[in-house]
């Protein structure tokens, strides 16, 4: 299948606000940011991004396929670690550059670190003369790195 | 106060991921990008961004301030509405490149279309081979755009 098919091209605003054709919107470099969220909880997981191709991987596995920016590369999340990240819901917002993901996150948690999510840490705002620091949420691990994502 | 002292240096990986210091990272552009949740009922509102100083605007102001990319301005949201997000909670994920606004969304909705949502619309990908399509979630309008927004 073809992307041409896939997604509608870009129509006016009311088209693209209110119309029932997903034409996505990806920047000037080709991307589109997704934030992934666990679908039973509502937390936030992870913000990564999309092109073209990894979003149409994504419809058509039902499982997240990212585009890493770092490695310039696809990135099917859970290839490496297990935790894949099964699509519950993908939305858009009003001019279709923006997606959300509910998933359903397959093993441990989504976060590189050993966290279950990327977003464990808060800005603390209530000294801002002495700079703004950040607070941990979840400093305990859910897994271990090394274990999931060492070379062995 | 100045940036330089509210913000502090990218360090290391391990500074950055582990560390207390809130060194946000903000892209070619100058932008890091934000969604902004609704802090009771955890519903994503919109994805926008911020730059340096819009992220120091909205740390003092405790209100999201944006950086309108089509205007190329500062955009205090909800000043021409009246919907401001006051923040309750500010989080960043691993490596600093994007922030989750939990907030009390003043007003009717935080979408210009009316709606109380940007993402009121879902992925309809039971028949890619027909193109994916959307479908609303909340087709209702929260307030009347033209009332809100409208020229007087």
């Amino acid at each position: 299948m073809s992307t041409t098919q896939l997604f509608a091209e870009r129509g006016d605003k009311a088209q693209i606000e209110e119309g029932a054709a997903f034409a996505p919107k990806f920047d000037a470099d080709g991307l589109i940011p997704a934030m992934a969220m666990d679908a039973t909880t509502k937390e936030p997981l992870m913000l990564a991004y999309m092109n073209e191709e990894s979003l149409r991987r994504t419809l058509e596995l039902g499982e997240a396929v990212y585009w890493s920016r770092s490695r310039k590369e696809y990135w099917h999340k859970g290839a490496t670690s297990g935790h894949v990240q099964k699509i519950v819901e993908i939305r858009t917002d009003c001019d279709q550059d923006a997606l959300v993901l509910y998933v359903e996150q397959v093993g441990a948690g989504a976060c590189h670190t050993g966290r279950g999510s990327c977003f464990y840490r808060s800005v603390d705002a209530s000294d801002l003369a002495s700079g703004a620091k950040l607070t941990f949420n979840s400093k305990d691990r859910a897994f271990d790195p090394e274990s999931v994502y060492g070379k062995h």
